[in-house]
């Protein structure tokens, strides 16, 4: 059922506020199989109001208003809504005995301003809300559904929840399916490209969202009349199939867990003393790595040496080694994964070397980066060539040393 | 003038991601005097953008349209707005060479999806991105303008930022003058209700940003028939000199900058070595400092130093005083500074130990959390007891830490 949000407020339309009232309902009728046509933002004027709530209602059949339902001036949707409906405004004594009780149980005066939150449009159903004065309302008009709710998100969330969403249920005709991927290491377009080479079936609806040094991929599928759910679940756990076996070194995440949440769970399981030298990345490896209370029960420590006399006094490289194949090499990071082994008395050991950019650094290119683990006496050590500016040169070689450091220990636990 | 943003992405109509862009235009729109229309969010069919995109325009004059300029695809932007402004989509050769260069520097093989980025509208103007692929695009069609810009938040601020703006304050009509200042060290609350007491006059419009462990305070005021140019300006600068002289301790920045460029073009500037040894910050501090290019020239580098041992065998602290007075501990931090400044015989040292949560931590509340700065002999421990989560907790002590650089530095400098 198509659906359109709207949500009314100056604090959001000039950018005070964010509207997270709007994400939140998108996400759960989403869920539910309600097809977001569109979000829409307006102000406080009635004119404003009265055009975006008629917009919205041209293209969808379900339609929600939040915001502007309070006593004060500037809360004008029920009468704009009124008005695009062609409704009275018609007092309501139910409303007006609920909002007596509130006031009497807060001890407060209700001042007259309060008394225009008794007004409804016509043949509105009344949603009580428990946890504000500004009830929500529910009214159908011409196969259209219209919700307005208010636009606190305690209020909005609780109402929609507790309330809402017990109707929606009953209308909902779409069963939907979704299963998602984490990638680490392939880039967006590059992974959109070859997934569209497996021909996947065309009732799965494919989508990407690019993170932060990585690629979230999304598998939907929604029952329609040609497909009955054993076959769409049979569809989709086949495209599922197809996309794990061709892309297992990438995918870290089927469960929406982060990066650093897999990697910790995995380190505080197993056991696994973790230390890291660290040279262009700066201490941000040794910082993820902490993110999570309980860290303290894998992670030792590290050794940030961001220049060459401290690679040589702190982690002991020899001044030969560092002239000789210079400090962005794999001579280097395996010296320094070495050391720290050696100094932190660790069971997995990480070290990084690397030019972040802008510039080249010490001979080498910017995006030059150098990784080296070190766990149960196998050394493996990564050279990467990338180059997407510093900050994320930097952040995307966290990202490997993250995954990498998953892979090698569910590695060894398979053996 | 008035004026609309609509944003594309079916990551946002579905509620999977927060549509952060619209908030940023709206807000920085509105600073300059534009009136915000409507804020518009679609997904990613075309005829959905095609819409949603024509509603904007019988809006406003200013239309602002994010997300979907990527190679794949779902980016269907530009198809989506050249058909509603009757325009032709045209290859341009500018824009391929320079993907051919941007994929050639990444080291990244470029597909033909890519190339599709090179069709542009005819008669757009090309706005080059330096952050990414996507090229933003400006048109003038019939008295309005509308701007095509891409939907990755860092590529959008970037491009509004040092582009867009420039070309809209020529069209911008109402001049507005706005004074920013940045604090760390005082709550959003707190701060409003000291400005309060202040009464400041009332053509001043103050506004709050909570940040990251920061607040910004806003003083915006705008021309209007009763005030000359020359009136509004004195009625600013009188309220700046107040604000200054109210919050010497906590305003660390007038020009936007942040702290950490503050503290790191200082220390390029006066050439001051810098280590740090840190326990529950677990290297956040050093990957700060070394966020930004050039920043060997003063960083050394940093231990971290993660449980009792570590501190004992490299840290070299000595096992009585931590079982005496516990790793949260001024005497701990005392020894963790020194010891580092002998290891990396720096100039300035800092050290952290703290509590971070969510779990009391040896004895001392989550929330407890200790820093030594040594700077020309003279010792600074702070001590802090704020609990704002464990992440957060971590983040503004390395504020607390980077703005009490930044302030030793600049003191010892006036004298």
């Amino acid at each position: 059922m198509k659906t359109a949000i709207v949500a009314t407020g100056s604090e959001l339309i000039n950018g005070l506020v964010q509207d997270s009232n709007s994400k939140f309902l998108a996400e759960n009728l989403s869920n539910f199989g309600f097809e977001i046509e569109n979000i829409l933002i307006c102000g406080d004027q009635k004119e404003s109001i009265k055009n975006t709530i008629y917009y919205a209602s041209q293209n969808a059949d379900l339609v929600f208003v939040t915001g502007g339902l309070g006593p004060t001036e500037d809360d004008l949707t029920k009468e704009a809504f009124a008005e695009v409906l062609n409704l009275e405004l018609i007092y309501s004594q139910e409303i007006e005995k609920k909002l007596k009780t509130i006031f009497c149980n807060h001890g407060s005066d209700m001042s007259s301003n309060n008394l225009s939150q008794a007004y409804i449009p016509e043949g509105a159903e009344i949603i009580n809300n428990e946890r504000g004065t500004a009830p929500a309302l529910k009214l159908e008009k011409q196969n259209k559904t219209f919700y307005l709710l208010p636009g606190v998100p305690a209020e909005l969330k609780y109402l929609f929840k507790n309330k809402v969403l017990k109707d929606l249920k009953k209308i909902s005709q779409n069963k939907i399916m979704i299963r998602e991927f984490n990638f680490i290491g392939i880039g967006e377009s590059t992974l959109a490209s070859q997934v569209k080479q497996l021909n996947l079936p065309s009732e799965l609806i494919i989508s990407y969202q690019a993170g932060k040094a990585e690629v979230k991929l999304r598998l939907k599928i929604i029952q329609n009349n040609s497909l009955n759910i054993e076959d769409q679940t049979e569809l989709l756990n086949q495209a599922v199939r197809v996309i794990k076996s061709e892309f297992s070194d990438y995918i870290y995440s089927e469960d929406q867990q982060s990066i650093t949440e897999k990697v910790h769970e995995l380190l505080v399981t197993k056991n696994v003393r973790v230390a890291t030298a660290e040279s262009f990345t700066g201490g941000l490896i040794a910082e993820r790595l902490t993110e999570k209370a309980g860290s303290s029960n894998y992670f030792l420590g590290s050794i940030v040496a961001y220049n060459k006399k401290i690679k040589n006094q702190i982690l002991n490289i020899k001044t030969e080694l560092l002239n000789n194949f210079g400090t962005v090499s794999k001579e280097c990071v395996q010296a320094m994964v070495e050391s720290a082994a050696e100094i932190f008395g660790s069971d997995l050991t990480v070290a990084t070397t690397g030019a972040a950019g802008p510039d080249n650094h010490d001979g080498k290119r910017a995006g030059t980066m150098f990784i080296a683990i070190l766990y149960q006496e196998q050394l493996k050590i990564f050279e990467l060539h990338k180059n997407y500016g510093r900050k994320l040169n930097r952040y995307y070689t966290s990202q490997i040393v993250l995954f990498e450091i998953y892979k090698l220990i569910k590695e060894s636990e398979e053996k």
